[in-house]
């Protein structure tokens, strides 16, 4: 069972080649959701073999250029490509009228429904909800209103084990039970016990998106004990002023909130376009928490799942 | 004197890898000018070493996303690289609403002026006027109001041949007058005809650029005789209905209209994504109007200067 993370764009307010504008994929099994759409992504998303039809819901983080000016130019597109099935947009609520008013001068409209969700930056709130996951928005600290995004997987039952079936003739109308955790018992009385019948279920995976935001220990109760946190690091402690002053985070900042929230992987990205080497982000941040990833175009990262107990 | 156009992007409303949506960049001498601006068009300028800062003018011709949502990352850039002078958009009038509702929903503003002149889809209508261009322009047919734009250059003055200055010993004030077409008169009274003294200021050379429009004659007057005529080709003639229902050309009719107008060359573009190859679009072209070229992206079309008389 697939959760993995395709970087469309790990750049900054200003695009550099090879560095798109922010833009991730976020793959669950077969449920395709992007995070943000920067100048550029539906050509980042055919550049890494994603079908535009696939994608079932887009969320914005914020209402700065480079995270959701792709957005028009996608919607666009899926429409041309003959897209019917709807389309779910969350994000702030002022973006429902840039939508509205660049479809109304374009006068065209979408062969589906867009459906728009807005968020509220006040606190943890459940945006999405589908088969297999459910997904939060909550609250950064940046320049303008800004969410970040957590994707939490919904608990899988745990798989019963065939051989078990047959050996102890267990009869088909008991098996969800047993699947939901319920002990067996034999038509004799006696109870087997659930943990001889089953696997346990992975364990529900987790990722959490956090862009823009100054440093922000609010933050840390959102994101507690994700797999895979995402945390913006826009520029190296050397420019510690620089990000004070714009609202983002060095390196280290990112590294001290994967740390206190106790997450299990660290993934850095937003680098500012005057980082050409991007491997001292990870230097700087492994000297808080350890393991730092570096987010790339076109790079993907996995969730694997681990059995409970 | 260079007057070039580089082709930014030549594709149509769905952007296919290698063919960026429309834009052209229009060098003249060191004057820079833009017509229109797709999604992606500010990282094609970099990928052909356009400094950004150069540009001072940028003509949109109509509101359909393939033709301006690269804009407000444009501008944005701009202003984060510094800018300070002032840059002039042309375009239809809702333009001014969707860019002054994106910078207010961004909390964002730029460090340099932005001048916005709104175009009328009219008749011919000069837009911008300095030192080195008269920009005009006149309405296309499209489903939404979409204007064409033509530049021309300024009739420069005559080249004084330096060795007839001291010939004639020609003191400097009479010199702008001969420039101008003046005979020199000698102190003795003897005229010497001015086109013993100059070389003939090159022909003024102009470029026309009309994309989106479905075949419409009367574009013929506004740009008759232009030394290079961009007009769209959306479709071969095969699909003649499917371009007639959404307002576009084939390459026929460019040729058409190039041919009425007896400019001098034609240039074609903003093919539909479903051409993989383009020498189609001249061969049908050609049939009627001949030199026929094909616009590509990153590729540079020049116009020579050639002498008058």
């Amino acid at each position: 069972m697939k959760f993995e993370i395709t970087i469309l764009g790990c750049g900054s307010a200003l695009p550099v080649v090879h560095r798109n504008p922010t833009a991730q994929l976020i793959s669950v099994e077969n449920n395709n959701y992007l995070i943000d759409c920067g100048e550029g992504t539906q050509l980042a998303l055919r550049e890494n073999s994603a079908k535009l039809q696939n994608l079932s819901v887009i969320f914005i983080s914020h209402l700065h250029g480079d995270h959701y000016l792709g957005l028009m130019g996608l919607l666009s597109s899926m429409s041309l490509l003959g897209r019917q099935k709807e389309v779910t947009v969350v994000g702030p609520p002022e973006l429902e009228e840039v939508i509205r008013l660049q479809m109304k001068v374009s006068k065209s409209y979408l062969n589906y429904e867009l459906i728009f969700k807005p968020t509220s930056a006040d606190d943890l709130n459940l945006v999405h909800e589908d088969k297999k996951v459910f997904v939060y928005s909550f609250p950064l600290k940046h320049r303008v209103p800004c969410t970040g995004y957590k994707i939490v997987e919904k608990q899988r039952m745990a798989n019963i084990i065939k051989s078990k079936i047959d050996f102890f003739k267990i009869p088909v109308k008991e098996i969800k039970n047993i699947k939901k955790g319920a002990d067996f018992i034999t038509p004799a009385g006696k109870i087997i016990a659930n943990n001889r019948l089953v696997k346990p279920a992975p364990m529900p995976r987790s990722y959490a998106f956090c862009s823009d935001t100054i440093f922000e220990p609010k933050i840390v109760e959102y994101i507690k004990g994700v797999d895979l946190l995402y945390h913006e690091a826009t520029f190296l402690e050397e420019l510690r002023n620089r990000a004070e002053v714009t609202f983002h985070s060095t390196a280290k900042d990112a590294a001290t909130i994967a740390k206190e929230a106790q997450v299990k992987r660290l993934l850095l990205g937003h680098y500012s376009a005057r980082y050409t080497e991007i491997e001292a982000f990870r230097t700087e941040a492994e000297t808080i928490f350890s393991p730092v990833e570096l987010a790339e175009d076109n790079k993907v990262f996995h969730i694997e799942s681990t059995r409970q107990g």
